[in-house]
Formats: C-alpha cells, sequence, structure tokens
C-alpha cells in the first residue's frame, strides 16, 4: 500500500490511560496521562512524561514520589474527568477513594485493579516535556485481576487511549501466544 | 475488592507491539519491543527501553537512528518471529520489505502500517536497559489507514503485547470521546 508523509507526529498505538497520583502541596491529585511506560527490568523502573507547566510534576518533585494507576474500562469518565480539570483549579482528592502504601506519599486509587507505587529516579528535560523515571517500589492488584500470581489483563479490562481520535478503547482479544506463534514462521 | 502486594512489577497494560529497526553493521535489523512511548511533543520524541546486550542497541549507537514500526494483527507471526530470534544469529533483513526514508539509515517496514523515523537524542543507563530517547523526525502511514490527516487507530488494527499471559491482543472498540465523557461527571 501506498505510504503517505504526515510529518513528525505521536499517534503510537496502543497506549494506556493511566492516572499519575502525586502529593501536591500536601493533597493528593489524579492526573490523567498516556505518555507512560516500562523503562527497565532491574531496578523495574516506569518513564513518564509529563508538561512541564502539570501541576502533577510539582507535586512529583516535592515529594520524589509518584503513583501510576490502571483504571478499567468502567472508569472512563472518572479518567476523562481528571485530564479535563487541572489540579490548580479543581480539588481532585476526592474523586476516588485513596490510599497509601510503602512510600506513604504516593496516593493509589483503590477503585484501580492495578496500581504502582514509584520513587523518583531521573528526570529528563526534552523541551515542552520532562521524561520522569521512577523505580517501581510496590505493585498492588485487586485480588479477582490475578492469575498465577501476576495481574491478568483480561481481568483488569484496562483502558487505552488513542490520540489520532481521541478517543478511549478497551482491549480486545487475544490474537496468540508471544514466544509461540512466531515458531511456526 | 481486597488489594494483593505482588511486589515490584513491570505488567502495565496495554504495551505496543512494535518492531525497532536499526542498521546493525551496515545490515538492516528488527526487534520486537513494547517499551516504548511518547516522550515529549515539542520536539516529537519517542522513548524505548533496551536491554544492554541487545544486538539493535549496537546499531541505534552505530548510525544514531532507528525506527518505529506498528504492526497491525495480521502481522503477529512475524512480529513473534522477530521476538524469538536475535540478529546476533539471524539475518533478519528479509523478513519485510525493506524501505529507507528522510534519515537514510533507519530501516523501515513496508508492511506496517505507521513507522516512525528517530534521531537519538539521549540514552540514559537505568541497569539492565538503557533507555533510549529519539527525535521522532517523520511518520509514514499506510494511504488506507488515515483519517482527517491523522493515523486511524481502528484502520491500523495495531497489535498489543500483554507480558502476564504472555499473550499478544487486538484493540477493542471504542468506549467514549476523550475530553468529552468526563464532562457528564
Amino acid at each position: 500500500m501506498a505510504k503517505v508523509k504526515i510529518g513528525p507526529s505521536t499517534h503510537l498505538y496502543p497506549k494506556p490511560a493511566v492516572l499519575v497520583g502525586a502529593l501536591v502541596d500536601g493533597r493528593a491529585n489524579f492526573m490523567t496521562a498516556s505518555w507512560c511506560g516500562i523503562a527497565c527490568e532491574k531496578p523495574p523502573a516506569m518513564s513518564l512524561a509529563l508538561r512541564k507547566i502539570r501541576h502533577t510534576l510539582k507535586g512529583i518533585n516535592q515529594q520524589g514520589t509518584f503513583s501510576i494507576n490502571l483504571p478499567s474500562v468502567a472508569l472512563a469518565p472518572q479518567v476523562d474527568y481528571c485530564g479535563i480539570h487541572s489540579g490548580k483549579d479543581t480539588d481532585k482528592s476526592a474523586v476516588f477513594q485513596v490510599f497509601y502504601g510503602l512510600l506513604q506519599t504516593a496516593p493509589l486509587v483503590q477503585e484501580c485493579p492495578l496500581n504502582f507505587e514509584c520513587r523518583l529516579l531521573h528526570s529528563l528535560d526534552l523541551g515542552s516535556h520532562m521524561l520522569v523515571v521512577g523505580q517501581i517500589m510496590e505493585t498492588h492488584v485487586d485480588q479477582g485481576c490475578l492469575a498465577d500470581g501476576k495481574p491478568d489483563v483480561e481481568k483488569i479490562d484496562p483502558l487505552t487511549y488513542a490520540s489520532g481520535t481521541s478517543q478511549y478503547h478497551r482491549l480486545g482479544e487475544a490474537v496468540g501466544q508471544a514466544y509461540g506463534i512466531g515458531k511456526l514462521l
């Protein structure tokens, strides 16, 4: 099929739709983000790109900690709400039931089936955004979303975000086993 | 629901299943990766975590360029093949039809509906992995996968990878409009 050049773009798919938790000026705040991924295995680390003006970035720098919370599809309206409203103007501390874990300063969302506690390791200034790297210190999973001791993606029913059409999507069905279907070639 | 602590883990969902292209010792090589995300808007940048021993990392450092290619679900066997076999032992230069764009040294996969050309900006040593940040210099899209000049995720039908169950999944249906459904709260 013929290719079209559209210039530099950021339309990578799929992207997770997560809630970033931080204590900002002592108050729990949750920001919607999709520019987030795994950065290292040993130690386990997460990367997160944040526009420099973000209220959440202020809290991450204040405490040196943050959380990444994975919502299921049912939480899509709340996730979108946290993407529309900034913690500068809106108190989002009561949108979710908040709990704290190992780090004590990284607010976690009870309603999200999967939660990561992160300790700030690096901040890389890339231009409009800071790329924040956090060491994953603890993972919390809803008991019913585990399979063989690991978080099961089908039970979690995670929310994804597609930037081109600005739509949230659910994850679809399994299409093959990794380290398996490639052996047939 | 009761939460269970499983220790530090890297089971973030969803993750894209992409092919990283690089010229290694002058030969096009393609590696499967899912620890990849957008890192900045201005300039547009991509982050990619690579185990330090990866053949692909050698090529990225040799040329200072790489590509990120988004396969559709139909390419799942080829993607898995590129995850099973290392370019150290296997010549993967003929698995796909290769083309080159602006950067001339970042091999691109014709069969993938979406391709990004990246120029190496930063390498951050995190332990087992290097976090590589590349400026996105050009995006190539299959003509039939565009909608309003942007890559349309439903037409692309991207492949995703779930680490817990080691399954590839397709993206599911849209569940709501971003900057929309949160206004109802």
